[in-house]
């Protein structure tokens, strides 16, 4: 088979070392910038890699949700396969691109595109096959958790620690996508749509780490708890919720220890009880291990997805994300997460969520 | 497809109802006691079903060594696909049942057989294709960490603690299998022959958690260390080692932490950096799930495994375990693991070996 790689960042760049060692692929194209077409399989119009018939799997290693979206829909109207480690592309077009890839009778995977290497969702849908899964929940934005880990290991500022996180590669420049929130936020409904079998389109509280500082860290420490950024999701009959916020944790959960830049992935099926996975959810080399696994899966024939319809349609229900919240000093027993969050932003204050798993 | 289930204990059961929910396969017949056929498709003599021309897959659910090695290897010869449970019966004929399945063109399937519900074997064999793994370790019987945190948690005697863990049916009345640390031996030796692709046939250290006595764990506690039954395996070039043994491990990793009678295995794979895979690792319902999955994975057509065989020769190396020893109240800093734990065996003191992953 003949593949073309869209982008060769970090991701890219991984994703051509590692195909090497797989039989049976080749790399025709990979979409590069103009000025920097350095070899003869470099090109920098798409149209050429979705109109060449001989390409089957097109690999979208590119970062943001523009033009990226367009790509996937083009290169599957194209009937090629598509393999992408984009969470912001794929989150923005799930329903539409999931059912695209069913009627053109080719693959989209995404395994890269939550939790880097961990093999989530592949859990996930196997799991989900069989038992019913009633939470998804866990760390998932390596940056969030270096910063937030880095201010509580050595009691350092919100400033101090993104800019530590910069220097070691782990934030951008930009870090917003990331401390916001809004990275974990496309990864967790990518998440739950497949746990659930729904595509969860409703908007979904999402507090960032901006405001967590080193003392509120302190205070929930002298309580036997950690602050980690958490996305989360349960689902109850005919109903879910989701929420993306900084969560108090008591220090002997597992996701209590988690370091550095690593995420740890949580869910519950009925007859294999709890799992957690751990590993690198983002860096070039870990996402190109999962971009791989999804090329193998189409190379081998695996009984990949082909892509997928969510028949269920269960209905929102915030009140299902309740228990103590914290705005700013103030606690509040027993409260609704999504209208303390909102509270929370309104008065430019701290939010923090008691997460009992 | 037809199934047939030998063995209708804890584990039996669960496959039987779990596999109502798989299209495509029936279970024809289930191996019983003879004293116990009280169904029309429980027969007491194995030959009905291996002789049977309609039975496609056989599943093993039965506890030890033998009659299940004999029955796998029987079942394999009559050209059936075989899902096994059983770490005692695949550890025991590891590389001639493997050799055999591929011989026959037939699936040897056993995820179930080391970490239940956890897909580690899918793991290791996705990562082991691409990437070079060096290290397998983990927390492999639920049996062992259920007494060791409980003694841990309520500062309780070992016997009290096995007493507890006989009453919650996490250990068996006769509990040596697990406390010796043999089952982790078998479960080891499987993990680690897969991941480093060689047969690993070499007697390993296995020391067990009988000699753990509360006032030890208090004396590594005061000094921010936890104590743990790990199954290790390092391979470095073509020099392997393994061993089972209580572990002092730092408060702050992540497996200190893992409570009740779960189970955490990791790997390192040089593109996929760590993993870490955590769940419940024995139990019907859990074991059950994985067996289910192997059997889909035969039923689907996914490319199983069609037997294996093992190229690689590596040399075993014990020295390649070392590090800070305990016998007794002795403590003999960079040691090799495996001469200090026959020492602790001559002396009749308790072992413990300082891990650092």
């Amino acid at each position: 088979m003949n593949a073309a790689i869209l982008g060769y960042g970090t991701v890219g760049k991984s994703v051509f070392r590692l195909l090497e060692r797989v039989e049976g692929i080749s790399v025709r194209y990979v979409l590069e910038l103009p000025d920097r077409l350095n070899e003869s399989y470099m090109v920098s119009d798409p149209e050429v890699i979705f109109t060449d018939k001989d390409v089957d799997i097109v690999i979208d290693a590119l970062p943001g949700t523009h033009p990226s979206y367009e790509y996937i829909k083009r290169a599957l109207e194209c009937g090629k396969h598509v393999v992408s480690s984009n969470k912001a592309a794929i989150c923005f077009g799930f329903e539409e691109l999931n059912k695209l890839a069913g009627e053109k009778g080719v693959s989209l995977l995404y395994e890269a595109s939550c939790g880097g290497t961990i093999p989530i969702i592949e859990e996930i849908l196997r799991i989900g096959k069989l038992d019913a899964i009633d939470k998804v929940y866990g760390i998932l934005n390596g940056t969030c958790n270096y910063i937030l880990w880095q201010m509580d290991k050595n009691s350092m500022d919100y400033g101090e620690a993104l800019s530590l996180a910069q220097k070691a590669g782990y934030a951008e420049a930009d870090p917003r996508a990331d401390v916001s929130g809004f990275d974990v936020r496309n990864k967790i409904i990518i998440l739950s749509s497949l746990a659930f079998d729904s595509f969860l389109e409703q908007d979904i509280p999402t507090v960032g780490i901006e405001r967590i500082d080193k003392d509120l860290l302190c205070r929930f420490r002298s309580e036997g708890k950690v602050i980690k950024l958490l996305g989360m999701a349960v689902c109850s009959g005919s109903s879910y919720a989701l929420a993306v916020a900084p969560a108090a944790i008591p220090e002997t959960a597992l996701e209590a220890g988690v370091p550095e830049n690593f995420n740890m992935i949580s869910f519950n099926g009925e007859y294999s009880g709890e799992i957690k996975l751990y590993g690198q959810g983002a860096g070039g080399d870990p996402t190109a291990d999962a971009v791989v696994r999804d090329v193998e899966k189409i190379l081998y024939k695996d009984p990949a997805e082909y892509g997928r319809t969510f028949e269920k349609k269960p209905g929102y229900d915030p009140a299902l994300l309740r228990g103590t919240c914290h705005v700013g000093d103030q606690i509040y027993p027993d409260s609704v997460l999504s209208d303390m969050a909102l509270k929370a932003e309104k008065e430019g204050k701290s939010f923090v969520f008691e997460f009992n798993a």
